[in-house]
């Protein structure tokens, strides 16, 4: 859709969106908001039935929603779609502001042998290392750093403050928040003997990170040891995720805030990972899995298994496990109160 | 209190604390140190009896304290006061070094419709975007990043890397530690189908902290989806804590390190979150809620709750299933020995 | 060893390393590589008897390994050495790639009274604050921040965008990754009274990082309150750690990545703790002591206590309770069962 601004008419956008009307086609729209917050003049969207008795509250409000929560005996304008929150979705998007750079920084220090393909912007301070390849239209903000031999494809944005040490290859559309630091090497030691330092095993791999990946502020991904570790295509990863060395993820997966994965772990396409749940190192999860926010998963497990729980279960078994977990002084008490009565039986 | 300098007699102190003296006068005090470390010369503070014991072991030490622990036989001095904590606090702030900017740095980037106020000072290397508002007697370290349309109140203290992205809004009086980033986008999708990439809801509100607001090293705070995430005054947070979009916290709460706040979460006045906690969400916590280290809570509690556990429990219920926890080893077995005599039995 | 370039021959590589060869000497080998991704051409090692049965599917394969684990009936090169996996990180380190800085960038700013040991590089864009000290054959990347009074060791390696706050020392040979943060204010104040916001506890101690210490990157290490927060030499801290004020860890103990540790902890020498795992206020840890990641440790253990689950219990007692949680259901069934079967006895 083309960029839209508002203030618009519910008619204008309709005619934007190829919506039917019902209401008030007059009313004037000048902000979006969720349903929770609307008020008079905003435009928000219903997609769940739930919500419908929060309906009855509104009055100047234009809603996307789709034919059967129209209710045209309320004060509201509807504007009828086939999935209302991806509309809501496109139309947020003309007022997503992101800072991009417009070519390259007086500031900026750029190797003569990076490779920048046309369009490249780069903010000031920033650091481009020799040999870097920086794909067409990738916008690098201030103070960043891209290693020597890094990689990058096209239309990439790093917001700032992004490090990206030496070797590691990006794909193309990737967006990097702030803080990410991606190549750092993998922990990994050999322990001293009678009390000398442990000695570290040199991390030789590199890190690959597919297309359409998006990776949170201050998130950490580890170089392998050897090889490599990677991030499947369209996987997207949340603030303070941590990825270990030489560890597989996705494609397609979604690795909330705080998520840490030990090393040489293997997560198969379209698997979801609550904020702060953790994964053992070398554990295989299959492609679906669900993995519920605080779990903590020591072991491997299939396609399509939900696991809860620190150490992580299966749903039922957690469910079942938690349900009793409270009942535990009752349990004892009950099988005192049985040990007795046996006791005076026998 | 006027600033403070090392070294200093007893007696001077007491006069500039209006502290009755109880001992030698002329001591002279050339360090703070704490009660288990004090030692010759150095002046501390007691608020608690339970280090009455130790005050033993001392001698030419100086104690601010409360006149029911003065112990006059010993070789120490003791400066009375009604709360020594706060007293030794106050004195501690003389010998606090914090970088303050002077000055606009000429190797700052301010952009020239950004506003700053009165001694405002601005560190090398940062950048200050464009409509940027910077109120009087704010400092911004080196390396910082003020987006577009950022407001930052008056007296204000950045240090170096600090990262606020577009449009969010600052209060007077924050102290922000190296790393923090606020404004980064909440973590929203629409998962595609079929193999397709998801796609990213835009995140088209804001950030609001308010008043006298503390935000730990490498934490980050994201922007609403719509309308503000917002951390009331007097709240402070600690270091790596993650804050996701649309929460609200406070105000005057305490966030521990790497607590973890998912999207959507209603946090009351006066709440304590313990050391990676989590929360899950859409959960809301009323006022005065205390929740445990390493808890995770997934529902709402009312107000003056204590939660502990994974997942988290009011205290006594809590602590019930702790406590037999370590005991369900032999739970089993008096269950299958009383098992076993009742099969004899019938 | 000398550095090492490929390729090389099996039969040079075997001269270099004073290995007894086994095999085609004249194999050709153009790469590292573990021993699960192996293929013609490249060099491995072999440890651990499990990886035996996987040598049948390889050939053009140089392993160095233990006699015992020669089998010359393959089509394999064996370079028998008596440390495997140590002489095979001594041969990586010669393919390890980091950024170290050559001389002073012009666009970095030194105070005139910081102290720069001899060959000392500091990156565009650092900032070395009055009175710093910087040991000789210390690389600093760009973007760093070196504070006032900062005393850094020799032969350091710092990358991009750390920040060593006012005070702190560092030992030798520190390896510091990007976004680390070293001496941000510990987490302590006096609440306020009525609604008055809380008061901060000043925060005027230090930290002290002795020799042959790595920190990964993002991690955060607060300042003591009084005194100093120290970590022992040869420790080393993975990803997105929390080290609270007046925390003592090691030597020589490992960190995994987002590791919180909360204040005034002890951690003894040589100490393992897990991912994720938590040690609360004032908790001390004996000597060799392993704590499982993400359990959660809430008082104190002595040496080489091993520790699992939140809260933490003994490996033993955690493992009881591990076992039987699942069968929480099933105990509460057959405890019910046994009720009804004496109800219809008595």
């Amino acid at each position: 859709m083309e960029s839209l601004e508002f203030p618009i008419s519910a008619g204008q956008l309709g005619l934007r969106l190829g919506a039917e009307v019902v209401g008030d086609s007059a009313l004037e729209l000048s902000r979006l908001s969720s349903i929770e917050s609307a008020e008079g003049g905003t435009l928000t969207y219903v997609s769940d039935k739930r919500f419908l008795p929060r309906l009855g509250d509104l009055s100047g409000v234009a809603l996307l929603t789709t034919a059967d929560m129209v209710r045209s005996e309320l004060p509201l304008t509807f504007l009828v779609v086939a999935d209302p929150k991806k509309t809501f979705s496109g139309i947020a998007q003309s007022f997503q502001r992101r800072p991009r750079e417009e070519g390259i920084s007086p500031q900026a220090f750029v190797h003569p042998q990076a490779l920048l393909g046309a369009s490249v912007g780069i903010g000031a301070n920033s650091f481009i290392g020799r040999g870097a390849r920086i794909g067409r239209g990738t916008s690098i903000g201030p103070n960043c750093y891209v290693g020597e031999g890094v990689t990058l494809g096209e239309d990439c944005l790093l917001y700032p403050r992004v490090t990206l040490l030496e070797g590691v290859t990006i794909g193309s559309r990737a967006l990097i928040f702030p803080g990410v630091v991606v190549g750092s090497d993998g922990f990994g030691f050999i322990p001293g003997k009678d009390g000398e330092n442990p000695t570290e095993v040199p991390q030789v791999g590199t890190v690959v990170i597919e297309d359409d990946v998006r990776i949170g502020a201050n998130s950490t991904i580890d170089r392998a040891t050897l090889g490599e570790t990677r991030i499947g295509r369209g996987t997207k990863i949340d603030n303070l995720v941590h990825v270990g060395h030489n560890v597989t993820v996705g494609p397609r997966s979604f690795l909330c805030a705080q998520v840490g994965i030990a090393g040489s772990v293997e997560i198969g396409p379209d698997c979801m990972l609550g904020g702060q749940a953790g994964i053992s190192d070398h554990v295989r999860l299959g492609k679906g899995v669900k993995v519920g926010a605080a779990a903590a998963v020591f072991s491997s497990f299939g396609d399509d298994e939900t696991l809860f729980m620190n150490p992580a279960l299966p749903a039922r078994k957690a469910m079942g496990a938690i349900k009793y977990l409270r009942r535990l002084p009752e349990i004892w008490e009950r099988l005192k109160a049985l040990e007795e009565r046996l006791g005076r039986q026998s």
